[in-house]
């Protein structure tokens, strides 16, 4: 783990670069918003760790009423869990008796939960969950159009929910309907569509499988691209937004509904310039290892004619326009990420600044919790 | 720090996965390769430790001849520096009183260099050399057409030649003249045309830098794409190749002269189905945190009909062809990252494999030292 960038009192100029920075007051209206929106609908919350992977901001979110965390590993759960959140559902196949046994002793001490979607995979869970002397809760995830994971809809995740509830040690929450691809079409009018038909599929296995005799108390999934579709679906018990904390340069490329508004971009990866060789270019010390460039590169944030044209390990080349301010070397600029989850994930810290203060310092606790 | 994915003496198909895995005994044909090559010329070799940071494999190439290693970042420097190496170049301009301090710091117990293109910071150099008691020795970088940070060749740099040697606690060991760009050029002719012309320019720099009076010993430069070109100029004294060590997908995309071979793909990142919903698709455990796309998708290694085509956060998405072994639970996967560097950054261990066997495990100890 790298030493801290800032400490908390320090000047926010005075952050070393680069450094990951989140914006307080926006991060929590951002919370408040979702928590609002959320618990105004009758509908759980269960935010995704896997975009802050920081058990200070999870515990933001279950002090604004959320019912848990959800988390993509089992390495990311053992930092939650180890932080003291109590109930996590792990978004995702788990596979082998390595990482089952693991996943099986954080039971003991928190409700976990995770998907299945081959009955091939069901043993493994109910050995591991056995030797444990804990119970797993399962849910069957269900292809809904990301084409992904997920069992077929209808009469095979019947056949999957039917192998839980036979299970010992294991138990059937209710089924995993989260539509990724969904998140990122453009305009409100593809979104809307593709949950309607993700709402459809999911109401109808749900069905067959209470039809099998079998309870299915919760349908979860949607994220920050879709939420309010799902949240008004009548089908849909729990949300999984990540990303609405900290917001991305992809997501604020949604169009959106004249009823819908974008959360505030929070989070920002602060660089700085260490080479101005000439008048149209500046060099910042944020390359390839300090952004995630999977949604293209960063925004310049409220710097008119300075764009991040390209990218090295090390360097991110500025292009600037000739109207624009000329580049000065120790000149800071603040970055928006392209995809905030996995630019997050190659930082120690988070930088909590309010106003012109850093008032706090988060670990990144989860951070590299690929296993 | 995450949990190491294996012990020393585990068998290969016992890793948790994802890991970053190393095969040692193409590794160390890269390694042997590499100096060999270098000390037949007579050229010196500091090879690139933001390729892989780590001490382990910094002291192997020391082994084999290396006159000291280079880093990127002063947070690289310290990890390397803090393990015991004890020549460090900085190859990158350092900015900002903080920094520069850390910097001197380290020139306490080992040989610190740097590089300028900007007469504006090299008094912030000196201070911190002056107030640490050390010297700093300095280097000129020199723009040879990568077009990112770099003093124009010439009269401009022999301006900082000589504010460099004015101040007191910095040397000038020379100038720096990496053509990164060039690197990545596909055809051997237009490598080799490229390097031709960063040559003229810093054989340029460097007699124009003498007739000022003024030593100039090192012209340094050259990466894994066309260090043969450097080697054989008659100008570069030393070689900064980092790549070769592991290879990635991208620079196997590189065709070759007649007389040039790819160094071995010794980089992997084992990876294992978790979901194989149907014949088509499965998905593997490696995503978006596993692996840098800057460069592309990872290449399955050894297995036909299986292509990498799709990657989220936690999920990558492969495209089994028809007549290709089906998909099932549980199978491993042997992935080429796209780009090597930004994706070893990722992970905090590397897994050493030979034959069948993990021999060692080696942290990635300047894994995220941004700053």
């Amino acid at each position: 783990m790298q030493a801290p960038p800032a400490r908390p009192g320090d000047a926010v100029g005075d952050i070393d670069t680069p450094a990951l920075v989140v914006d307080l007051d926006a991060f929590e209206r951002n919370l408040d918003l979702m928590a609002n929106a959320a618990r105004g609908a009758g509908v759980a919350l269960r935010p995704h760790g896997k975009a802050h992977k920081c058990p200070e901001i999870a515990q933001a979110q279950l002090e604004r009423g959320a019912v848990g965390i959800c988390c993509q590993k089992v390495g990311e759960a053992e930092a939650f869990v180890a932080a003291g959140i109590r109930d996590v559902l792990v978004t995702n196949e788990i596979i082998g008796g390595a990482k089952l046994a693991r996943l099986a002793a954080m039971a003991k001490t928190a409700t976990v939960a995770v998907l299945v979607d081959d009955v091939a995979a069901i043993p493994g869970i109910g050995v591991a969950a056995r030797a444990a002397g804990v119970n797993i809760a399962v849910l069957v995830e269900i292809n809904v159009g990301a084409n992904r994971c997920g069992v077929a809809p209808g009469a095979p995740a019947v056949a999957v929910a039917q192998a839980i509830v036979r299970t010992p040690g294991l138990s059937l929450r209710g089924i995993h309907a989260y539509h990724g691809a969904a998140q990122h079409l453009r305009t409100p009018e593809e979104r809307r569509a593709a949950i309607a038909r993700a709402v459809s599929l999911a109401h109808e296995t749900k069905a067959a499988i209470e039809a099998a005799g079998i309870p299915c108390p919760t349908v979860t999934g949607a994220g920050t691209g879709t939420w309010q579709h799902e949240r008004d679906s009548g089908v849909y018990t729990e949300l999984q937004p990540g990303s609405y904390v900290f917001m991305d340069a992809d997501y604020q490329k949604n169009a959106l509904a004249p009823d819908q508004h974008h959360f505030e971009q929070s989070l920002f990866v602060v660089a700085a310039v260490m080479s101005a060789p000439v008048r149209e270019r500046a060099i910042v010390d944020a390359g390839l290892k300090a952004f995630a460039f999977d949604s293209g590169p960063p925004l310049v944030y409220g710097a008119h004619g300075w764009a991040y044209v390209k990218a090295s390990d090390e360097h991110g080349v500025i292009a600037v326009e000739p109207d624009a301010p000329p580049p000065r070397l120790g000149d800071r600029l603040w970055l928006v990420p392209g995809h905030c989850d996995p630019t997050v994930n190659l930082y120690d810290w988070i930088v909590g600044v309010r106003g012109a203060r850093v008032e706090c310092l988060w670990p990144v606790a989860a951070r590299g919790a690929l296993g």
